[in-house]
């Protein structure tokens, strides 16, 4: 009998349930909800652009919606498909994403007193009202622990944990005091589907932990709570409520309620695993091995690779962490990223590109794109540093931004825009090459998400630039794949699934499409990039190249031999 | 009885005749005849873009249509003027703009032999067809005659009058044989005006030759011999039919010939000057004093001051060009420029500005300008080199492109629009420190032409770049004013001229709206031009500076001050 496994993606406006086959990977139905709180799923405030916040009630409703839907939708494919095939249910969410509850393991929003508080809701990965916070963190972290940095790329976000929870606490107080503990939503979703929702025993990702939370056995867990009593009083008192173990997400969180088998339609003994976040999870899904970089491409990327925990692994400076099992058991997960890849494409298209390339945001990307794939590689004679949102890896510094040299009297449009495409893909290669230097080989890169799925010129590019191939995930639904594998896990052989994350996705990932690199492109673009790494270093870095004389005349040189051949 | 002068004002696409009370300077009338050849009075060919060339015809039916057009305006606006009281006529072109001409003076290309044939008709200032020959001229100069280059900033341009002759010889052989001269039709037209156009006779403007033929007393008029020869044969024997002797434009060529006083309905006595390129008679009508430095203002810029002939004055580097009298006799004219201005908005309007900005370019140039002038200084935290048509001073370098830095994922069009308004600004204090490094001092900054006139938001940020007041010529057409006061000397005092061009602007020139700098932008400023020379010299010159870490920080910073602020 065939066996399937659902995974459950929590994302930014949305959450998807996956229906798939457990002994093939076959996708047999997906379910979307929409959130139905706040704009487009997300809690706003006119007066505050840093907020991001999310209503709980919206998960809890996306898992009933969700599930019963793809259910629906599994049967309508194919008729043999029934519910008690069901072994296992995975849950992948973005991060970090706080939450603070009550002693019981509820949502604070969810009493009558905190109704419609925002800082009593979810604190969603892209709010940055803590961006103070972040930086005495960062600063406390640099003058008396040091190492809590080492291993986070040097610096600490106001996207995560510990920077939202003191941001509470300076300005919610009420919620702060209020709050028995704090969950992250990968941890949230599974207790509620287990029942199991007492905070002190939920099981807590290692993920969440490790690359949020300054989480490391070196030194005992969270940070110690002298250090968080010095970032403000009663933080070190909350230590003691959070937790100090951690799962990878191939465990067990527990199997289905009761109440959530019978609302569902499932069976009580459907395994639930241990949540994670999804770029950790959709690199699973895309087929993560030693060896194999996975770029998750959205409007940023998130790249991760794994790395056999016995191997001696030092810290590579610049990349945002490195924790032992974020992504499977048994190797150290490397996450690094560029902070815009998609956002600086609709940039472009929506600040840069004039009339004639269509009236439509969708037109002008068509048109932009088709004239871009005109090009060759440095006909344009332009070169962009991709940091208009700043530079996550290699140079992990936010105050950074974009640059364009080249540009002449006759730059067009397109022309950028292929410039911004070309940079973000420098910016991949160097990530590449400093986990390389680093002693991490990179023998395949799989790409995933939609940019991977849908923009084969930036695919071509990229593959270019790089001179390697560019391989597509089969599945352009890898977070929730990767949660369905850790499902069919979580739930064992003896039921039908998988005793290791690596069998999984034997049977259930795979790469489809790859772009091979052009040589020709390969060898201008190897000219292009030499010149990037003169900018990139040179405004990225002290110690970086000094005189840039010469830069324009090598953009010209370039663009005049292709131009001719 | 009040008197009148014309001054005639040959541009790239028409050409304009104005009458002036030369007692006053009051403009009586203007009349603008639209040239009828080629496309918007420019030869083109499709397949050489390079190439724009213009049909002599035109300036001779010009002449005509002008004159009879201005005089009957003058008529209209003032039932008292008569054109008895025309006394002198004087005439501002393009240059270098030079033209094969036979052994009458007539242009080769009114013969029956070379009608249409482009090569014979007069090579537009703008015709980049010589762009090989002038990087041989200069490669010959630097090697062989290292002096005839300190004089025009080190870099013989395809835009002159050698660069053209050369290219001649080198594609149009039996166009070069049939030449028995070449003339500036800055000389051509005062020829044809007084009938006097035998070749060998012709009166030369000391600006054109100085400026853009090499010629020097120092060495002897123009390039010897040898060294054209050593160019291409011919060139040699050339030189021998070209000329030896310059005149000022405050000189006679001679009166109006019988022939044209009948066809223009003047008196035979009307005085006619000796020509001169319209930014140096620009310069005159906007009131050129010692210490004054005049700001011709368009698609790109012309800087030029004046400086007594007498006192010691060495090379400037990067600077165009310094000629004894070629604005002015006895004083040396300094010419500066910037290569793109006015279009490099142009190119932002036309290539940059989405939609929203409006359908037509005029909408889009009053939107983007509206919104522009919002922002104040440092706030969009963009800063860009004005370099996309190169840097013609100081770096005099044309394999120069632009750069754009700062942007964000939030940076929008008018944001980019300022910062390259605010470029050109730079660029212009960058002339004026140089010039000022070098022991001219720059007391005033008078701007004419259209920007100047047209864009207040523009003259308000030079002001505050450049912590001087900036004024505006009170004419709109100060190079067909600054012909009309030549035409007043040449006529001389006993005529109802003047004895001097001092003397004559004293009367007929002047300024009127003055832009003040603001102290506070002039602050921000001041910091933001640190940073463009930082840039300017670290991708312009082989010295510049070092590291460019730190540039796009304390771009956020001064951002983040000002929006605070």
């Amino acid at each position: 009998m065939t066996r399937y496994t659902i995974g459950l993606d929590f994302g930014t406006n949305s959450c998807r349930a996956l229906l798939v086959d457990a002994g093939s990977g076959r996708e047999l139905a997906t379910h979307v909800f929409a959130y139905p709180s706040g704009t487009d799923g997300v809690w706003l405030d006119p007066a505050e652009p840093n907020l991001a916040r999310q209503n709980p009630a919206d998960y809890v409703t996306g898992i009933q919606e969700s599930i019963v839907g793809v259910l629906r939708a599994g049967r309508a494919a194919d008729p043999d498909f029934c519910p008690e095939a069901v072994i296992g249910i995975g849950v992948d969410t973005t991060g970090s994403s706080p939450m603070p509850v009550d002693a019981t393991g509820q949502a604070l929003c969810f009493q009558e007193k905190f109704r419609g508080n925002p800082d009593a809701m979810v604190w969603l990965w892209k709010d940055h009202t803590s961006y103070a916070e972040a930086a005495e963190i960062t600063r406390l972290a640099s003058a008396t622990r040091p190492r809590f940095l080492s291993k986070i790329g040097g610096v600490y976000s106001s996207e995560w944990w510990w920077s939202k929870i003191l941001r509470c606490r300076n300005v919610a107080r009420d919620v702060f005091d209020a709050a028995s503990s704090w969950v992250e939503i990968c941890d949230w979703i599974p207790a509620v589907l287990t029942g199991e929702l007492d905070p002190k025993t939920i099981r807590r990702s290692v993920c969440a932990a490790g690359h949020k939370a300054m989480f490391h056995p070196s030194w005992g867990g969270l940070p110690d709570r002298e250090f968080l009593e010095a970032l403000a009083p009663g933080l070190g008192a909350l230590r003691e409520r959070l937790y100090s173990e951690t799962s990878t997400a191939d465990r067990r969180a527990g199997t289905l309620s009761p109440e959530w088998a019978r609302r569902l339609g499932l069976s009580p003994s459907v395994a639930v695993a241990v949540g994670a976040f999804d770029a950790h999870m959709g690199a699973v899904g895309a087929g993560i091995a030693p060896g194999t970089l996975v770029k998750i491409m959205g409007t940023s990327t998130c790249d991760i690779m794994i790395h056999p925990a016995g191997d001696p692994l030092g810290d590579i400076p610049g990349v945002c962490g490195i924790v032992d099992g974020s992504v499977m058991e048994g190797y150290y997960g490397i996450e690094a990223g560029q902070s815009a890849v998609g956002d600086l494409f609709l940039w472009c298209v929506h600040q840069l590109a004039p009339e004639g390339y269509g009236g439509t945001p969708e037109e002008r990307f068509e048109r932009l794109g088709r004239a871009a794939a005109e090009l060759r590689a440095g006909e344009s004679g332009l070169l962009a540093l991709d940091w208009n949102n700043g530079n996550r890896t290699v140079l992990v510094d936010v105050r950074l931004t974009g640059l364009l040299i080249g540009q002449t009297l006759h730059t067009r449009a397109h022309e950028i825009y292929r410039a911004l495409m070309e940079a973000t893909g420098f910016g991949a290669l160097a990530i590449i090459d400093r986990i390389e230097e680093y002693g991490v080989a990179v023998r395949e890169v799989v790409n995933c998400g939609g940019l991977a799925a849908r923009n084969p010129l930036l695919m071509q590019i990229y593959a270019d630039i790089a001179g390697r191939p560019m391989k597509i995930s089969r599945s352009e639904q890898a977070p929730a794949l990767g949660a369905a594998i850790f499902a069919a896990v979580a739930a064992g052989r003896a039921a039908g699934g998988y005793d290791s994350v690596a069998a999984a996705q034997r049977a259930m990932a795979g790469t489809g499409r790859v772009y091979a690199p052009d040589p020709g492109s390969h060898a201008v673009y190897r000219r292009l990039y030499a010149l990037y790494r003169r900018m990139h270093d040179a405004f990225g870095t002290r110690e970086g190249s000094g005189n840039m004389y010469g830069v324009m005349k090598e953009l010209l040189d370039i663009r005049d031999e292709v131009r001719r051949a």
